[in-house]
């Protein structure tokens, strides 16, 4: 059902276009999604406002903004799992990104593959996603 | 990588378990990410607050809350389109809800099967998905 990914490397009216598409929120940002392409496995949830999004599509590398730090935080900047942009898609209100990726390594900081580890079991939450890589590894002693 | 779902009815105790590790954001709400649990579609992302999660655990179907009518919204309640609850995860921090939803149907009130439809291209927005159903025959002529 999927139409073959447009390739990136947008002219400036498309992201212009794309920018005006995107119903920012009272803080200037909008969520976005962040899926394995070819998996379809969904990895991460952030955060983008529009200095972001331009950068996302100008380097082809997913860059959000971190609502702790107050910045840019190019994912992976630290850690080297970065996520190579395939596809960037607005939702019908504009108020989501997906931005369909190729993962490397693990998205999450605790070294799963996955932010989204965590489900509701009968009894409790449980852990159903396995630690791929040692934090410490991403990050260095300083976690 | 993925254990088998959880099978769902939690307790009491899981539901407040989940409901202390979710970190409501100010106007109480949480971002919420539907996925299609078999072929992993992201289908949309809307909103939730502590009323609607309850409610999703407690009735097995996503219920969302419309930041537009300013009340619950049972996801298909209007179109027949439900989504039934197939694993509820949360992520890392807390901030973003994974529900792996069977869909019936189309998710998108365009009638298409995703609300993340249109994609950016080289020259500017691309409708990637078809339209499936007609929007009237899931709302009525009053559309």
């Amino acid at each position: 059902m999927t139409s073959t990914p447009p390739s990136l490397a947008p002219n400036p009216s498309a992201i212009e276009d794309l920018l005006s598409r995107i119903a920012f929120g009272r803080e200037g940002l909008v969520a976005a999604v962040a899926q394995q392409h070819d998996s379809g496995e969904v990895l991460m949830v952030a955060w983008m406002n529009r200095e972001a999004v331009r950068a996302t599509v100008a380097e082809g590398q997913a860059v959000y903004w971190s609502r702790s730090r107050m910045r840019l935080w190019r994912k992976g900047e630290t850690s080297g799992q970065v996520q190579r942009l395939v596809e960037l898609r607005i939702d019908c209100d504009g108020d989501a990104l997906l931005l369909r990726v190729d993962q490397a390594g693990v998205a999450c900081h605790t070294g799963r593959r996955s932010c989204f580890f965590t489900a509701l079991g009968p009894s409790g939450l449980l852990e159903v996603l396995p630690v791929e890589v040692e934090p410490a590894d991403l990050y260095g002693k300083d976690g």
